[in-house]
């Protein structure tokens, strides 16, 4: 984080990589990130929203076309404020999103459906993060290949240095976008549920239903020859 | 389905509630749905649609204000073609929504991870909708009850019953949109990596990691006396 500016305005947190921006962003701050809801649930500090960023892998980012706004998951990769999209270089997301249009970048994991005494106050645990930034397209071969490699490492670290890297014609073929966030905030709910004093009463049970990722056993591809051994970056992988 | 009128254009599904505006809805689909990508993987029939939707309960809301787009992940519950979004009153998303805007609803369940023998054809297995529609605010006290009714079964199936309901102040301090799907789209991909034929020689593993949503084990809220059974109906939760 050494390259960031990290301002506090107001009660708002705000980070930005340059100087001169800073209090455009705050005024945009004010429409775009604002926690207007359950404040105490809501974070700009970095640290918390870039944790966030690394154990998710899909983003669904958003994109308005005539009015019309798009929604679409997609993989992404981080390197500190920049995260990276890539996909086909016909992809209407990215040709629109190369444009520099206002984007929307959301990051959502579901840690657990909160069961409380009212249906009122039931809720979930999660952890997400809204980014709103803008997105240009890398041209230069290296910084394409290098970008590719940080979404893929963010996927499954290791992969990259064991398969075979693009060709001139496959780098051609996908466009890769860097997303520069220029605002985001983090909302997070943990715990148990938080029922009116007077439900404590009911005979209801009440608590959390944790929901987790987990890998199931690999899947060897039929076309593999035998003698491949399952690569402990695969055997280790955590899921998020 | 049997209030829908559902009509094929060009090599298109589409379906919609009020046949007057099939053909409104057709000429849209080829700005907003038509798959431009790989239209294999791509579906625009209402059962595929319904089953993802049913099997996800999480949606990422798109929507746009003054050009900014804004994604904002919501929990939802579906009857037919008309998808329910609850929150606070106060929430920025909904008092935007119910004033009719265009909006964009998305749901993806990631299935897995696809390891190719090239890091071109990495891909990840999962199944998404992209729903377009407009959205407004249910005011009826007896409708709204229902939609919460209906986002909480879809969420998990048996709670309602068991949980005290909405009073009436609560009911006010709740906003319930009722979504028209107008369009969707689904994309499904499943399977093992697909590489270059000259790839298969190549020494690296390849296949398929699965991922899945597990429940763990229900953690009891700790100011519930003691004697309460953990309900069939969250012993029996099938985690999506």
């Amino acid at each position: 984080m050494s390259s960031k500016v990290v301002l506090r305005s107001g009660d708002k947190w705000i980070f930005h990589n340059a100087a001169s921006r800073v209090i455009l962003k705050a005024m945009n701050l004010t429409s775009r990130t604002k926690l207007r809801r359950l404040p105490k649930r809501g974070s700009h500090d970095p640290a918390t929203i870039h944790a966030i960023l690394d154990d998710g892998f899909l983003a669904h980012v958003g994109f308005s076309l005539n009015g019309q706004p798009f929604v679409i998951p997609t993989l992404y990769g981080r390197n500190e404020n920049k995260l990276y999209l890539h996909g086909s270089a016909a992809s209407r997301m990215l040709r629109e999103l190369e444009g520099g249009i206002p984007a929307c970048l959301t990051v959502t994991l579901v840690d657990g459906i909160v069961l409380a005494r009212s249906a009122f106050h039931h809720s979930m645990n999660y952890r997400s993060v809204v980014a709103f930034g803008t997105a240009r397209k890398i041209e230069d071969p290296a910084h394409k290949t290098k970008a590719l490699q940080v979404i893929s490492e963010h996927l499954i670290r290791g992969r990259w240095a064991e398969v075979r890297g693009p060709s001139e014609a496959e780098l051609k073929a996908t466009s890769v976008l860097e997303f520069s966030v220029e605002e985001a905030s983090a909302k997070i709910r943990t715990g148990p549920p938080a029922d009116n004093e007077e439900d404590y009463v009911l005979q209801v049970w009440a608590g959390v239903l944790p929901i987790l990722s987990i890998t199931g056993a690999p899947v060897p591809d039929a076309h593999m020859s035998n003698g491949h051994n399952v690569p402990e970056y695969i055997l280790k992988y955590r899921a998020r």
